[in-house]
């Protein structure tokens, strides 16, 4: 038996028990005649003791041969300690070791294994094993697994199905782009890996599964912005016989039963705003509404006074910085190159101090009054303290800019605390969105997405298509969207009309999407689903930005995993079996 | 809201009350003045009810306008029946309707749906997603939902962390051929689909994760024989600190939970055979010990009498079948036809009957007198009445051939109930295995299996490769092999001796296991797994033959999903973007 107990688990009422331990060494502190050893498992730190003269002086030898990250096993009993550590669950005891058992040695780590390691980036992937050992980074693996055990047994109690969906499917051209798989047996045709198990969870509906869900990997072959993973796991989940309301409050209770559960808070009821309503008061389909600083709209006080870019702008927007008035002009400087870096686009930036004394200090004084700039203030809500931010021009575009700004100015007051949750249903997405490159309408959502009953007519007329709202449902935290989903067309009348909205002809449809639709006939019942990201919602619960340290062997931004080398080239047999051959652009070249 | 009720859930107390239900039709019964549909969703079946000159002559005209399988929202009364049902739980009510909603029509289904189906194999595989309605279908996969919901909550209720391993992963040529996957970002290289996470679990054992497991989807090429798949799922598991014995006890547990859980069945301890007593007793290293027909050898009374088949052989084994004395001259001539079948390969099957008046009868009564035949009896314990089987040749062959017959006539005796669970470890196989055609030996396992402490000392006598024991087992149950696995090599030194007994020079295997070795030398604790084969456990619980009706979307023997029409040819543009093209032996020839 390699051990009696756990690093984690001794207290002083077994003082007295002989005990094995196992685990690496966490450090060895030599101070001559005293020797203690921090022994590390998962569970915690265990001290062992020796001493000279006391001690058999071959443990002590022993002892002094170890380094960091050896596994030792070891023997001896627990005593309770002279000077304790109350920090430590362990810290009111040490084992006297009678015998130690290497178990491995270890080379000298490439970084230390201690909460805040020495390591940078590209070192820790490359060892991502000795990462891994870090409590920081096992802590997340711990809470995604805790977070699955939790969906799993809640959508079970509910009826929900865990149904596994193929891995090798049939590609799809529309949407993302598909990984691809060489059948062997059928030489010159391939799979695809799934980007969402979408059409297998709506055929469950068909089937009459009733209730469906599946925590699943899913695969994208996207070039990887950052944050970005090719391979990522989803909450897929799919219902029958329900309407958006029922989604909404089903999902919306997994989601407080993990708040609860996991963090100890309890939600009332989430709030909900439109698409339309997130984008005109935040700039964002998926606001943060951890702060308030909504966007306030300034046409009728802003035009007509002679600035030139106020009048010419579709839209003079801006946000009410609460107790801001005493930015200093390096930081206003600094805001205005903010909005004007490539990322966020804007030409510059307004400012309206609403100084403490009650006057006015604005970028723009030569064209507003005091009193003008008044109004300004009132229409803000604004209170003498505080420092209005404006920008101006195309009306989407520049709420998209104050969106950015905004979530700055949250950065910089500190109010995007990441211990503080702030769920929401952003609800009524647009059905449609143009895109310009190929002058045709997509799918917001996916082309299954059912329209709102009331904008049906609206697909008879194009002109119209882009205001059509769908049965479409985001859930968002903090500023990200964590999940999202619709209400399913199972009519194929509508359906067809859909498809041909999205310039797929007959033949088109009926090739990409044939087997989904035939199915359709047999009986499809009204559906309606939802998927969470999974990586994004436990890096959310651990108020953590990047999903890549919940993932426990991610790949960098190139798709690639520094540790295993993978991709790789494959042997010239593997081809050859496969039937295919590389055909490199840069060869050619 | 489309139901207030599902369809199996209203009984008599409801009666009185207004309800809504959706679902399926199974059937319309018109019986003139009386009009009753049966309405079916997941959770069970509803009669509906419709009189003449009572019920609203709209609603009867649309009762008589459903086919099969339409979908429907039926609102009404519930009203005790006036002959009751007992088979069905809502057998004592029926809905007095008083308004339909049509939701969705159906064409008439290629089969019906009915718990044996009128639809062939092809058929239900095409329509996968009407096949899934039958009961027998779908409570399988209630059956797979329930057990891993159960094996979760059981391994993490015992410190397991369910942790996700990626799916695109390097290729190793070792073992079976991989799924691979050719990297669009990374021109003319490849990942590789996992045939298991088998190096990354060992990767978090280094990475003190201390308990792992994983039900997870796995990818092997393999030429399909019956009742393989491409893609499966695993009950993957590897724990740190533990001797064979913590991991047979462990997974022991698991497999008695389930049974305890979903069969009502409690097992005491599961019993053990070595590899060795498998082969010797049974000719197979997975026996269905639901029956005993153990093999006894027979060499020594079988021999030196004459017969030149007997004289000659290496091995003289039989079976004894009970009660079978009576056989008819074809039923044995129908046994001798199985043996010599290419599929088993005996040359011919020798029988003695031991007939119901002590005297005997058998195919070699011109070498062996009675009293010889006695002999043979007291040998297998045989009494009369009884049938004594008897094959001869090379040893591991004629064994092999011998327990294709004992399968054969469990069969035909009725000894196979699969609603009988026989659970055994096999355990102590071999660790290498001689292939004649690459004239090299194989891990039977995989190459990073310890070799059992007493044999290791072997590895320095290549003549002594094929005696040496692993400290591998497998999991049986009822003749299917459910699960395996072994105590891996923590340490480097024994690897890279294993590496060269399977013929690998260091660059191979630095280039094939490089970072597994690499993360070997950071300290790998000792430690141990076990697969589950999760498909085929299902079929097992299920009583079930084939492990296809437990997966969603099975694929068929070419590998090919005829409901999606999947693998297919890519667009031309898919295959330019990945910078391979196709290299069609079939197109060149």
């Amino acid at each position: 038996m390699y051990r009696t107990h756990t690093c984690g688990e001794l207290r002083l009422a077994n003082a007295g028990q002989e005990v094995t331990l196992s685990g690496w060494v966490q450090r060895v502190r030599d101070k001559g005649a005293l020797i203690w050893i921090d022994l590390r498992d998962r569970y915690g730190i265990t001290q062992l003791f020796l001493q000279d003269g006391v001690s058999d002086p071959k443990l002590i030898e022993q002892a002094r041969s170890f380094g960091r990250e050896y596994v030792l096993q070891a023997k001896g009993t627990v005593v309770e300690r002279e000077s304790k550590n109350p920090n430590m669950p362990t810290g009111e005891i040490e084992i006297k070791v009678s015998e130690f058992n290497l178990l491995n040695a270890s080379k000298v780590p490439p970084f230390t294994i201690e909460d805040e390691s020495d390591g940078g980036d590209d070192l820790r992937m490359k060892y991502r094993y000795l990462d891994l050992r870090r409590n920081p980074v096992r802590r997340n693996l711990e809470l995604r697994h805790n977070m699955a055990i939790l969906v799993r047994n809640y959508l079970s109690n509910l009826n929900f199905l865990e149904i596994e969906t193929p891995f090798l499917i049939k590609s799809t051209p529309e949407g993302a782009r598909d990984f691809v798989v060489p059948s062997r047996m059928n030489p010159g045709e391939f799979y695809a890996l799934p980007q969402s198990p979408q059409q297998y969870k709506q055929l469950l509906m068909v089937a009459g599964f009733d209730r469906y869900f599946q925590i699943v990997r899913c695969f994208r072959d996207e070039d990887l912005r950052a944050d970005r993973q090719p391979e990522f796991t989803q909450i897929d989940c799919e219902m029958s016989f329900v309407e958006q309301e029922d989604v909404l409050n089903t999902f919306e209770g997994l989601a407080k039963h993990l708040f609860k559960e996991i963090k100890g808070i309890e939600f009332d009821k989430f709030p909900r705003m439109t698409w339309h309503d997130a984008m005109k008061y935040y700039g964002s389909d998926k606001p943060d509404i951890r702060f308030g600083m909504k966007f306030v709209e300034l046409n009728d006080v802003a035009k007509g006074k002679g600035f030139g870019l106020f009048d010419g702008a579709e839209l003079v927007v801006g946000i009410n910085a609460e107790g801001c008035a005493e930015y200093t002009r390096k930081q206003l400087d600094q805001l205005t190159e903010f909005v004007k870096r490539p990322q966020v686009g804007a030409g510059g930036m307004v400012y309206i101090k609403y100084n403490a004394d009650g006057t006015f200090k604005s970028s723009v004084d030569k064209f507003y009054t005091a009193d003008d700039l008044k109004k300004f203030a009132d229409k803000f809500g604004a209170k003498p303290g505080d420092l209005m931010l404006i920008l101006c021009g195309p009306a989407m575009k520049t709420r998209k800019q104050l969106n950015e700004l905004r979530l700055e100015m949250g950065n910089q007051l500190g109010l995007r605390n990441p211990q503080k949750f702030a769920p929401l249903w952003v609800i009524d997405f647009p059905l449609l969105e143009w895109d310009d490159e190929t002058q045709r309408y997509y799918a917001m959502h996916h082309p299954f997405t059912a329209p709102k009953p009331e904008d049906e007519y609206l697909l008879d007329d194009p002109s119209k298509w882009g205001e059509i709202r769908a049965n479409a449902y985001d859930i968002v935290m903090n500023g990200s969207e964590v999940g999202g989903g619709s209400i399913r067309i199972h009519d194929r009348v509508l359906q067809n009309k859909m498809f041909h909205t999205l310039g797929f002809t007959d033949e088109q449809a009926q090739e990409q999407f044939g087997f989904l639709m035939g199915a359709f006939e047999y009986g499809a019942p009204p559906h309606a689903g939802l998927a969470f990201g999974f990586d994004r919602l436990c890096s959310i619960f651990a108020g953590a930005d990047s999903i890549r340290d919940f993932i426990a062997f991610p790949k960098n931004n190139s798709g690639r995993d520094v540790m295993s080398g993978s991709p790789a080239p494959l042997a010239k047999e593997q081809l050859e079996e496969l039937e295919i051959k590389l055909d490199l652009k840069d060869q050619k070249a």
